[in-house]
């Protein structure tokens, strides 16, 4: 049974909260949110006390580990806080927008030793992981190209925009760490070109809403990934590794299975409204593997490390953007 | 907040456990079971306590309502139980396997004014919902035809067999409740033929474990349902509802959306293992549809009338499995 | 290089003058009509000759074969007919409406030696042909259950029905054949039960539109088998083949493979508007397969007995449609 | 009717002659091959005569039009031919593996005034013809990305690809063609990036068997084409089209639609095993299209300009291998 403390009460905060409370290996024993009366509601629906402090949430003679479900900002900090207190940290991502603090930040961590694990959660998407399954069982053969979408439902405000560190840095990034992890293959430069067609005033910020990335990865295999802000037909993403010897796909998933036949036309569920719906059991997956490497003693995946690596892709990605040609990944 | 007490620890116990857990509206209190040291694991798990005994679980003053998760041949007392002590119950089907019995049971509820409501969970499901309400919306007319699938993956042992009240009466009552409940329509008759090709020593409790039904709905409109005790392939149901203007059909689900693709074939992922894996989602929506209606003072759908309809279905059923004629449902 | 006649220039008759002249193997030479000018511009268009009487087109020493597509009525005389030319004949179903007479016609043409073939064009398809190898193969172990629909896209004009023979001898009897040509298994009993849902005048002719036959197999398999004259959202059919190691199915076939997402929805390319856009192809091949057995001097399959074998399951569903019980095939 | 004469007796010119002794409004009159012996035989199979020579065949008082499917080396001078004595002609692609040769050629052929049109017969694909009525129809809003997948089945051997011009130009093209045709939109530039992985050896002739092309349109918006040599796993082509108003694809043809359910997997029927079973129905459909614009007067499409601007892509994308960076198209 281990003792888990949770920062941030607000949505994602909340969805973890759940994962908390239905595990049966956790012991879900306080909520702390900047916002006292938000992190009490949110404590009480699920048999949890709000923390009265920081200090309180990570004293180790209280919890074993510490969910960091807080503003981006902060994610840094409360790593720093869990190395200090000696408390294992299971952090939303990223570490940083900035890659060198992120870095500084890692660093840190994995000095004090303590046990560490950044939810990139899409990781733990059943299909996804039998992606994984199939090409290190090496049913396809060698690696030789991958397509990745990622498409978000709707424009965020520009507010957003402002501040997400562009559409490489921010959407695109996650996939380049489902490209490097499924390969096993480190990036060696990529090429990334795009418009801003779902809102033209994104431009003005030096960003883009629809764009292609084309990665190398170490073996001259080939990473085609389309990233789009607003499909306008709801949440939808998708995988296809491609080898010498086939090729395996994670499709897209509608949200439902159901479809109506009518005269010349077959219409079925549309997607996912939100990312939400689509990822949802991914929360849990990921919960119970950090519980499971905190109860066996072995290292939890994704390492912090793995979150950097993906981080680099992105700003290279980011530079040919500007550059219009090909950058290498540093 | 609604306070529950749950009555069962086995299995299905813990699944219900899970989503009171999880259920930012649900106060999970006690657990009870004729095991006393099941129930005291259970209840650790979620932050619960053990009962010493029903009548501390059904004491109106510690809480709403209970969940009746026990043996079957158990439901009947326990719902007598709820309706002594003026406890809200959910309770897993069936009321009781003897149709007599469960129709004095629900009449000795309904008295008693406590609201109630039976675990038919499959109407929870997301497509078989969507079914409906495209149903319900006329979008495919008049109903004429429905198929449905009910295929369980790997024979139960004959002890089970023995007890089970045969094919009709365990297996297809379900699918006899959805169509019903899918049409809004009364079964007339129904024609039931079967062999036993699973397990021939099936023959010997005068059951089958392969069977087609056929229902005569009260409008004109056909239902066939083909029953499989062990499909080989894993858990199998689906649905189609044919109209004059259409058809609709929930899909079967496979567990996942992954394909391979090699030469000259393409090999997509399986079918469920166990039927858990595909319904597991509608214990949560079906514990969730009961405390909106006690939060909201309404009566909550599936009624236990509702069970007594499809157990009366499977009686013809089983009659006409015999008779090998078609026989009236009474 | 086969020289061919064809009788009939309607319809279908056009259908099988495309196949003959484009299959390389075939000399088509001659098209016998009772509407000459019809026949000589059929003729015309594939660079053949209009025959100017029935005995030009089926003497030896002109053609080798005859290709009879004429009226339903006729099937039986111009089988006869080749039958005394000593002229190898391919035969549209049904060989005659009445089974004693279709018998006769059998044993006539058998005792003439000439090779003869019925075109149950279905049996050509390939994804049935694909299903049967599957079964043949063991691939799924020993048959227990099978599934057939049969869906028309609009209800046929009453003057048909009223010469059709009913929907079991007119639209079932396909399926008939299916069912046991693909399971290598002989009928026992046949339980159907139907409705004039579509059209209630149907009722008049003591015929239904949408019903369900029920087919017990030689071994105790179970044969679904749902009919439905006017589905309203075009042609539909579909086998799925169960047995005691799995399942394989012959999904239906929708005219595309094109989809649009849209908000909350996906439209698909709707089912083949009617019958001869599904099965077009299987005319060229069913035509190969008759070659290919002149050319080799082996027998073609389907023979005449097996449409014989389909033809007496439908006798015996439409006895049971009237009382209203299972009746033994003869 | 139209008369007509085939050139080329080889694969592809025995397809055309199926075609033209199917359609119902051609009259198959002669076949021309270097090879004579093989030009009878192509041409008795279909009641055609071989042509004694060239000028036979083109001479306007016996021929409407030519149906050119020589090798490719002789397009240019074939169609010059027909051009020279006044008949029509539909001519295979490449115009001319040089595109300033084909430039040459087309602005000859113009200047004779005959009917003329390349058999970019994907174009006649049902599902290319409804992916572009839907977008034509507005119904996906404006254009914003396309994806396109062209995958053959294995490796062609190194002497063709030493003749081929480049995977650009050979195989791509064609859906350089797909994608403009699509969108009406011309290319802008191009980035293209490849590798050699499935023959290392295709790098000597400063080729590559796997690539990404990522063509910039003129509105903004973005065209990815993965094009593999080598898919081990059968042909396989698919196209997406991305607009602010949603998605349309047409997806993948595998080869059935058969399914075989076993225990955790479901195996499907795989794809083509060459791109000929794959595009096979839209032969008939160009040459219909073709015969239909000869007996309407209107200019067929797609024209030979057409034909120019796919090649000029294909010349940019050639370039840009080479350059590392994205070339513009001229």
């Amino acid at each position: 049974m281990q003792r888990f403390a949770l920062i941030g009460a607000g949505f994602i905060g909340a969805v973890h909260a759940q994962s908390l409370a239905a595990n049966p290996d956790v012991d879900f024993r306080f909520v702390y949110d900047v916002d006292r009366a938000r992190a009490e509601k949110l404590a009480a629906s699920h048999g949890a006390a709000a923390a009265s402090s920081l200090e309180q949430l990570v004293d180790a003679s209280e919890v074993d580990a510490v969910l960091i479900a807080s503003s981006t900002n902060k994610h840094a900090d409360h790593l720093r806080l869990a190395a200090d207190a000696g408390v294992a940290a299971l952090c939303e991502k990223p570490i940083d927008l900035d890659l060198e603090r992120a870095r500084e930040t890692v660093e840190y961590v994995e000095e004090s030793g303590i046990t560490a694990m950044v939810d990139f959660n899409r990781r733990f998407d059943r299909d996804y992981a039998e992606l994984k399954r199939t090409v290190d069982a090496g049913e396809i053969g060698t690696v030789e190209l991958l397509q990745l979408s990622s498409r978000g439902p709707s424009m965020p405000p520009l507010e957003y925009i402002a501040v997400s560190g562009g559409q490489m840095r921010d959407q695109t990034v996650h996939f380049f760490d489902l490209a490097t992890w499924i390969t096993g293959l480190d990036a060696v430069a990529v090429y990334a070109t795009g418009s801003a067609l779902a809102e033209p005033r994104v431009a003005e910020y030096g960003d883009v809403d629809t764009s292609i990335a084309t990665v190398r990865l170490a073996n001259g295999a080939l990473v085609q990934i389309d990233s789009i802000r607003r499909s306008g037909y709801g949440y939808d993403e998708r995988i296809e590794v491609f080898g010498s010897e086939g090729l395996v796909e994670a499709k897209r998933h509608p949200a439902g299975q159901v479809a109506r036949y009518g005269k010349g036309v077959i219409v079925g569920s549309g997607m996912h409204a939100g990312w939400f719906e689509r990822v949802q059991p991914t929360y849990a997956a990921a919960l119970a593997e950090f519980v499971a490497a905190l109860e066996g003693g072995h290292a939890p995946s994704p390492s912090l490390r793995d979150a950097l690596r993906a981080q680099a892709i992105a700003e290279a990605a980011t530079r040919s953007l500007a550059s219009g040609r090909e950058e290498p990944v540093e």
